[in-house]
């Protein structure tokens, strides 16, 4: 196990009618802030309604700003940042999914600096502030809402990065599982891919002695398993979200990682597919993901195998190995597609022709390297491309 | 699930050396402060001598309090209140197991009032403010350096009683696997026991839909039963005491009983037994839990037979789920028997003469029922400790 340390400071409010809690929450931190959502269905599930009279009870003043879309853009954290300067606004409630926290993070960072926050982005220095952030969260899938984590798309050249800083754990979080009944069935099964991936992206590590984090990790995964075929017969089987949408922030909120070194080489060779072709993130890496296995699982059979008999209860076959690992990845491959999303690029719509345009990018011309489990060059995230066809 | 808020703030440093980094941690919150602790053995381990060191380079200043035992005390509790009172102290450093560290946070609650501290103990009152709490752990067990609890043996009359207060949550602890080298086997084994304990008070509820924590806390239980012997066979084994304090803290921080109702019956008979003879918390609830499983499994064999097929790998026998259920039961009593520690009364040296005072004390007299999972009055406790002979 590697030393660590880890604090998170993310209140979470978990349950139904959260959301009345918001205004009181937000008055402790200011009382003048910005109202930060997507398009219009929180005013259709009257979500806004419940979140303005709570911030109104509270004596919270608010400044709107809606319009997030999936794969958060540049140009709408940029006037964020400026409503924020202008108004004097203390705090960003992100009331949405992954993108709107990112979006409402990467205004909570620009916010308090004089250049432009996509720098952070580009890893040119670190933030050493931000704006507080609170979220009501509506799609369990991104883990944004109790991670230090934002990604955010620049439209000029669809150039899609992250930035990770303690700075912008969001300083409470209302999870209430009721808020996720009217999500479409598609979006259920990318949520179940993106949680599972975070959870996949610690998982495969070459850090020895982890195997309570192990344990943990796949306790996590096999919830997501036994829950999400649920979700997509019924998307109002309140306990069923409230286990998913639990164990959506738990697979991210740094717990799952402590003592491990991730991979996450699927989330950067994704963010190419998805900055380009603008598809979910969660479909991108159901697509990415068993393509990366079949190409890295021999770096460490053994843990593959763990992986495909504990978390897929694939029959442990001693004398065969690699037979266990690759019934453990057809497995994973089948339940995503039992949820309705496809596991090859072809079932994205999306052709051979700029894999390696994709792959030149991710790994900024051939400069640097993605992932820890194993380092892959160019040549490498193509083939992986390549295999997910 | 039940409606839950989760929010712990204390921060983890794990690793080797983690001790020197307490004088920074320290100096963030004051500069004049009581360092707390138990016997010598921190200062023949050369421990406190690391300790002082990082608080010097820190320019803390420190005011000294030895002396804590197990089962710590409410007089020294009340000396060290006398002692931050007067000279001013900022914040309590724990340095030492859970007695350490839940008899600094009763001083951390007692520093700031004008009354008796043990009032809240006697459920008079809530507290209001504490003074910080930092810990260097060197027995994982209690799980109080990241826990709201804390309890303390009021001498006269023997009383053991227990506070929980979000405001006791330790600012940071220090956890460093090395610290624990030089435990006795005794000791490992009851804090195997204490820490299984606290997993499997949460574990037994009858709240609904509980699957994610139920296989965290399953994970857990785990982790310690494959770690255990490992420590037994070799103190010094790093890499199983990492997974084994990882564990012990996560038991008791309060994420694994979020949206569930624990039940915490064992552990109030428990101190009724310590309270009188004075026996380690842990030996003394590896007589109670057995016991108390055994009176209570019949509330819900389908949780048992869970418990004991996924924990103790006892084969699934669905015509004979009763019969399953005290295979579990079994195994777990083995399996501490095989570390070391005796699981009846009579093991403990422990005669059956005081059982009805026992059970007449934990009950406040016939007053108050114990447990949640099932609600146990005088005569059920008494039942449960005759069944532990």
């Amino acid at each position: 196990m590697e030393n660590f340390e880890f604090r998170n400071p993310t209140k979470i409010i978990f349950g139904r009618d959260g959301e009345d809690k918001v205004g009181a929450e937000t008055a402790a931190y200011s009382r003048k802030i910005l109202l930060h959502f997507g398009g219009g269905s929180i005013k259709q599930s009257g979500l806004y309604d419940r979140v303005t009279a709570s911030l109104r009870a509270a004596n919270v003043e608010w400044i709107e700003l809606g319009g997030v879309k999936p794969n958060p853009r540049l140009s709408l954290v940029h006037e964020g940042v400026r409503l924020c300067k202008e108004k004097g606004l203390g705090l960003i409630l992100a009331v949405g999914g992954g993108s709107v926290i990112d979006s409402a993070k990467a205004i909570a960072m620009g916010a308090v600096i004089d250049g432009d926050v996509w720098d952070f982005y580009l890893g040119k220095g670190q933030p050493t502030a931000a704006l507080p952030v609170g979220t009501v969260l509506t799609i369990p899938a991104a883990g944004s809402e109790a991670s230090t984590g934002t990604v955010i798309t620049k439209e000029e050249g669809w150039l899609k990065r992250a930035v990770n800083s303690d700075l912008i754990y969001p300083r409470f979080s209302v999870l209430n599982p009721e808020l996720a009944f009217t999500l479409p069935p598609f979006q259920i099964a990318c949520g179940a891919m993106d949680i599972t991936a975070h959870l996949m992206e610690r998982y495969f590590t070459n850090v020895k002695n982890v195997a309570f984090t192990d344990r943990l990790l796949e306790a996590t995964m096999k919830t997501i398993i036994a829950q999400a075929p649920k979700l997509i017969r019924n998307p109002k089987d309140y306990d069923a979200w409230a286990e998913f949408m639990w164990a959506g922030t738990i697979a991210h909120n740094n717990l799952l990682n402590t003592g491990r070194i991730g991979d996450w080489a699927s989330h950067d060779i994704e963010h190419e597919i998805s900055g380009i072709y603008d598809v979910a993130h969660g479909a991108g890496l159901a697509v990415v993901f068993p393509a990366w296995m079949k190409h890295v699982y021999k770096q460490d059979v053994e843990r593959f195998v763990q992986w495909a008999v504990r978390v897929w209860n694939v029959e442990l076959d001693v004398f065969n190995p690699q037979a266990v690992v690759l019934k453990g990845i057809a497995r994973m491959e089948r339940f995503f597609t039992s949820l309705g999303i496809g596991t090859t690029l072809d079932s994205l719509g999306i052709k051979d022709d700029r894999i390696d345009e994709m792959a030149e990018k991710c790994t900024d011309g051939d400069t640097r390297t993605v992932g820890n489990f194993v380092k892959l060059d160019r040549k490498a995230v193509a083939a992986i491309l390549r295999l997910a066809r």
